[in-house]
C-alpha cells in the first residue's frame, strides 16, 4: 500500500500558471497572499496527510466506526488526529479573521482540503460538515447564534453536521416529516433522520445539529420546512455545556466504503422532544441550505479529485514496482515492470488525466467563488457568480464520475493483487463509490444543469463560457482540431435544450446526464490545452529542471484531447436523442 | 434485496429466435434436443437458481468461508446447496452421455450456468472449475486417468481446480518456479501457488487439482511448464480415498468480493513433496491449459452477464417501488415511483440494453462453439472455430466490463440506499470487479485480440465478421444508420491494425483495449438489430400477448444505437492514436 504524496508540483502549476493566484490575490482582504505563503501553507498541509491522516486511512477502513451503548467509538488513532487537525488551525482555513479564520480564499483552502480527501476520505468529511454549519449560520443565525455557535464550530472545538434526509425524504426533501413545534424561545423536535454523517463520534465534546423540519400548520413541500439548530449537549450562557439534548445515535448504516465516517440513524425527541434553536425565519429552512449548497457540491466534486488522486498514486506505484511480461520493443532485455507496457500506461494516463482536468475545472471555479464574493465591481462578481452556478453541477457530478472511474481503472492496473483488500486499491473503490450520490446525486446535478441553469437562463451563461472557450488561443494543432469539434457539438446541443424540439418536458430530462458530462469533459479540456499552451511557452522560455513536467503537461492534454473529445462529442449525439425511447417501455416492463 | 428471478423470455428469445435453435440442434448428436425439452431445462434451472442459490447469496457475503485449523468452512448453506446441485444433475449438463454427462450444447448450457453466475457468483465459481478440470482430461489425460478422474468430476462428487498463479507469475504465468521431480511413476510438488479458487473447501471428499508446474532441466519460460494431477488425497485403484497428500491451504484472501468462494494461498510439498502424476507431455502444459482458456474466458464473460441481470433486476425492482418526486408530465398527480423520472429510464436501459446485448454476444459465440465442435463439414467447423477465436477475448472483456458499469449504475439507481450493504447493490458492485480481472485480465485479452486475431491472421477473420454484419438487412433506419457508420469507422481501424502506419509494435499494443470495446459494442449493436428486425416480423405477423416483448426489443436495439454507437466510433478513433503519447513520460513522471 502507497501513502498519500500531496501533488504539489501539479497543485501550484494549476493555482498559480493555470487559474491564476494573482488575480486571486488582488481582491480585496488577499492582498498579503503571496505564492510563498500559498507555498508554504501546502507543504504544510501535504506533511499533516501524509504523516497524519494517510497512515489511519486503510486501519479505519478495517476497523470502521461503532456504536457501543449509544456511544460511536471511533477507529483507533482517529480522535488524536482530530486534536492534532484542530490544534494545527486547519479547520480555521477559510473564515474571516473577524470569526476567528485565517481568511484563505477558496482557491487556497480547496487544494488543502483536497489533500484531507486523498489521505483519508472518511476522516475528511467530519470537518467539512462543521464548516458548512458555521458558514451557514454566519450568513443566517441572529447575532446571539452566532456568537455562541460559529467561534467553536470554526476552530473545531465541536463539530456540526447537516440533518436532512429521512427513509421517505431523500433526492425530495420537500417529503420530510420531522417535526418543530414552537415553545417559549425554542422549539421541540421529534423525528427519525438518517444518512446523518458523522451524527455522533467521540471527537469532541458537543456536536452542533443543523435539522430540517417542518413547524405545525406549515404548507407541505419544501416550502413548509424550516431550520433549526440542535445540539447534542444544551450550551450555557456561559459557554459552560448543560444538560443532555433529547436526541440520540440509533445505529450505524453498514456501508460499501468510508467506514470510519459514522453514518448515523439519528432520533430526535423520543421523551420530551429535542431543544431547538430557529434559524431566520419559519419555513425558509430549504433556502438557507440551498445557499450552503454550492459550496457542499463543489466540495464533493473535490472528493472525486481527491480520491482519483489516491488511486492513480497506489497504481502509478504498483505499476513502477510490479515485474512482469516483457517490452514489446526490446523483448531480449528481461522482465521489465509493468508501467513499460503500453496499455498500462494507457490506464495510467486516463487516470492521470482525468484527475489532472478534474482538478483544474475545480480550482478554475474555486477562483471565481472568490472573485465572486470579494471582487469591488458589481459585475464582475455577478458575471463570476454566473460562471459558479453553471459550473458546480458539472464540478460535483463529472469529478465524482471520474473520481469512480480512475478508482476502478486503478483496481484493474493491480490485477488479482488488486481484488486483495490488503493492497488499498479496493478502498478507494468503494470510498468512490458515494461520491456521485450524496450531497444530490449525479442525476439531480444534471438536472439542475440543464433545467435551471441552461434553459432556466436560455443558454446565457453557457453560451459565455462557449464563446470564451471558442476565443482561447490553442497552439497545439493537435488538441485545437478535436476540442474546436467538440465545441461546435457543445453549441448544437445546447441550442436543442434551449431551443427544443419537442414540447416534452422529459426530452430535457431525458438528455441531461450525457450533456452534464461532456460538458465537463469540455471544459476539463478548454483547461487542459490552456495548459498545453502555458507549458509551451514555459519551454519555449527555458524551463531548466521543470522542463519533465511541462512537457507532460503537452503529452497530458493531447492524449485528454484524442482520448476524451470524441467521447463527449458522442455523449452529445446521445443527449439530443429525447425521451421517447426511454419511457416507451410498461414500468412492469423493465 | 430482491432475489433472483431468470430472464426465461429474453433467454428463448436469444437461444430460439436470434441465434438459432434449430441450427444447433441439426448437429450429430443434438437431434433430441427440442425447444419443449430446453424449455424444460431452463425452468428447472431457474427454480434452482431462485430456491436455492440466490437466498444464500448475501448471507455467503457476509459469512464468507473461513480458514480454520487447516479446513475451509463455506457459509451457511453452501455444503447443502452443492449437494442438492449435484444430486440434481447440474454438474453433468455439458458433457457427453459417455462420460456421464447429458451431453447439451453449449448454447443451453451457457444460460443455465449464467443462472448460477447471476444467483450466486460465489458459488457457480466452485463447478466451473471442476467441468473445466474433467474436459481438459478428456483431452490429454491417458486411459487410466481419464477412468480414475473424469467420472468423480463430472457427478461433482469431487471437485476441480486450476492451480497457475505465483506471486511472480501472474498475466506472466511462464515464470513460474513451483517444482516438479520425477520420482517412479509419478513426481513430487513442491512450491506455493497464489490466488486458486476453491482451492480447499467442505463440499465433497476429494478434490484434484490441477497444478502447473517446471520438471528439472526444463527450459525457461512457458516452453518448460508441465501439467500435473494433483489430489487432495490419494486414490486407490478401487477407487477408494488413501492417505492425504503434501498439500494444504496457508491462507485465504481478504478480497473485495465473491467473499464465499475461498481464494487460497496453497503450499505444496512441504515434507516430502506433494505426489502429482503428469498430464500428456511434458513441457507442454501451457498447451493444455491454453486450450481450456477459450472455455473458461467465455464463462468468465457469461459470469459478467449473469451480474449485470442481477444487478439489473435489483435495481428495476428498487426503482418501481421506490416513490420520491413527481412526474415530469403530471405534477399535480403526487409523487411517483421514480421508474418515471426520465434520467432514472435512462440508467435502468443503459442497465437493460448493455445486458441484452452481452447476453446475445455471448450465446451466439456459444452456438458457434457447438458448431465448430460438431458440424459434420469441416470447412463449416473451421470457419466456426475462427469466429469463436476472434470473439472470445471479446467476450470475456467487453462482457465483463459491461458488468462493472451495470453494477456501478444499479448501486446509483439506489441513490443512499445504493451505498448500504443491505440493499444488496453494493454486493454486485464488489463481486463484478473481479470478473475484468482474471482469466486473463482485459488488458491481456485486447493484446490476444488484436495481436493474434486480428494481425495474427492479416484481419481475414475480423474482415469476414464486418462483411457478415455489413450483409444484414437492418430494415429499422433508425438503428440502420448509427450502425453502419459505425461499421464504417471498424473497417478503417482494422486497417490501421493489420496494415500499420508505423513498425513500433507498441501502437498496436497501445489501441487494443479500445479497439475491443469497440469491437464488442458493435457486434453487440448487430446481435441487437437483428433482434429487432425479428421482433418486427413477429409483430406484423400478430405477436398477441408477446407483443410488449418484441415491441421493447425494437425500442431496446434503438436506445442501444443511439447510445453505443457514437461511443464505439469515439472508441475507433482512439484505438488509432498510436503509442507516442503513452510512452513519452518517464516512468518516474507517474
Amino acid at each position: 500500500m502507497t501513502e498519500y504524496d500531496a501533488p504539489l508540483r501539479d497543485m501550484q502549476f494549476v493555482i498559480e500558471e493555470l487559474v491564476g493566484l494573482s488575480e486571486v490575490a488582488a481582491l480585496p482582504g488577499h492582498e498579503d497572499l503571496t505564492s510563498d505563503t500559498v507555498r508554504a501553507i501546502l507543504e504544510e498541509a501535504a506533511k499533516f496527510g501524509r504523516e497524519v491522516l494517510s497512515p489511519i486511512n486503510r486501519s479505519g477502513d478495517i476497523e470502521g466506526s461503532r456504536l457501543e451503548n449509544g456511544v460511536v467509538v471511533t477507529p483507533k488513532g482517529f480522535k488524536e488526529a482530530y486534536k492534532a487537525y484542530v490544534d494545527g488551525g486547519w479547520n480555521t482555513l477559510q473564515f474571516e479573521p473577524e470569526l476567528g479564520g485565517q481568511g484563505l480564499p477558496m482557491l487556497v483552502s480547496t487544494p488543502v482540503f483536497e489533500m484531507w480527501d486523498s489521505a483519508n476520505l472518511g476522516f475528511a468529511l467530519c470537518p467539512v460538515l462543521s464548516i458548512a454549519g458555521a458558514e451557514m449560520l454566519e450568513k443566517y443565525g441572529t447575532d446571539e447564534q452566532k456568537e455562541k455557535w460559529i467561534p467553536k464550530l470554526v476552530s473545531g472545538e465541536w463539530t456540526g453536521t447537516m440533518v436532512l434526509t429521512e427513509p421517505g425524504a431523500g433526492s425530495d426533501v420537500g417529503a420530510l416529516k420531522t417535526r418543530a413545534v414552537p415553545e417559549g424561545n425554542h422549539y421541540r423536535i421529534s423525528g427519525q433522520k438518517i444518512f446523518t454523517t458523522w451524527g455522533e463520534h467521540d471527537f469532541t465534546e458537543n456536536i452542533v445539529h443543523m435539522v430540517l423540519a417542518r413547524t405545525p400548520d406549515a404548507p407541505p413541500g419544501t416550502r413548509g420546512i424550516s431550520l433549526f439548530i440542535v445540539p447534542k449537549f444544551m450550551v450555557n450562557d456561559d459557554g459552560t455545556l448543560g444538560p443532555r439534548n433529547d436526541l440520540r445515535p440509533v445505529s450505524l448504516e453498514h456501508k460499501l466504503g468510508i467506514h470510519a465516517s459514522p453514518t448515523c440513524v439519528m432520533q430526535f425527541g423520543e421523551n420530551e422532544g429535542a431543544i431547538g434553536y430557529l434559524v431566520g425565519e419559519e419555513c425558509r429552512g430549504m433556502q438557507y441550505m440551498f445557499s450552503m449548497m454550492n459550496n457542499a457540491r463543489l466540495a464533493v466534486g473535490r472528493e472525486g479529485v481527491g480520491i482519483a488522486t489516491r488511486a492513480y498514486q497506489q497504481a502509478a506505484s504498483y505499476a513502477r514496482e510490479r515485474i512482469q511480461g516483457r517490452d514489446a520493443v526490446n523483448p531480449g532485455a528481461g522482465q521489465v515492470a509493468i508501467i513499460r507496457h503500453p496499455d498500462v500506461r494507457r490506464n495510467l494516463m486516463t487516470m492521470r488525466t482525468l484527475t489532472e482536468a478534474a482538478r483544474a475545472l475545480g480550482y478554475y471555479v474555486a477562483a471565481q467563488l472568490d472573485v465572486a464574493r470579494k471582487h469591488p465591481d458589481a459585475e464582475t462578481r455577478a458575471q463570476a457568480q454566473a460562471r459558479v452556478d453553471l459550473l458546480v453541477p458539472v464540478v460535483k457530478a463529472w469529478s465524482t464520475d471520474c473520481g469512480v472511474t480512475v478508482a476502478s481503472i486503478g483496481v484493474q492496473v493491480h490485477g488479482g493483487a488488486g481484488f486483495i483488500e490488503e493492497t488499498g486499491a479496493a478502498q478507494h473503490y468503494r470510498d468512490s463509490r458515494i461520491t456521485p450520490i450524496y450531497e444530490g446525486t449525479n442525476g439531480i446535478q444534471a438536472i439542475d444543469l440543464v433545467t435551471r441553469k441552461i434553459i432556466g437562463d436560455g443558454g446565457q451563461s453557457v453560451a459565455l463560457l462557449i464563446e470564451e472557450m471558442a476565443d482561447t488561443e490553442i497552439p497545439d494543432s493537435r488538441i485545437e482540431a478535436p476540442f474546436l469539434q467538440t465545441l461546435a457539438d457543445l453549441k448544437q446541443a445546447t441550442s436543442y435544450f434551449v431551443d427544443p424540439p419537442t414540447d416534452d418536458p422529459r426530452a430535457a430530462l431525458a438528455g441531461a446526464t450525457p450533456y452534464l458530462t461532456a460538458l465537463g469533459t469540455i471544459t476539463g479540456c478548454w483547461l487542459m490545452a490552456r495548459s498545453a499552451a502555458i507549458a509551451s511557452d514555459k519551454l519555449a522560455n527555458g524551463a531548466g529542471d521543470d522542463a519533465p513536467f511541462y512537457e507532460a503537461k503537452i503529452t497530458s492534454a493531447r492524449f485528454y484531447a484524442d482520448t476524451f473529445c470524441p467521447q463527449a462529442s458522442a455523449s452529445l449525439a446521445t443527449a439530443m436523442s429525447g425521451s421517447a425511447d426511454l419511457m416507451a417501455l410498461a414500468d412492469e416492463a423493465f
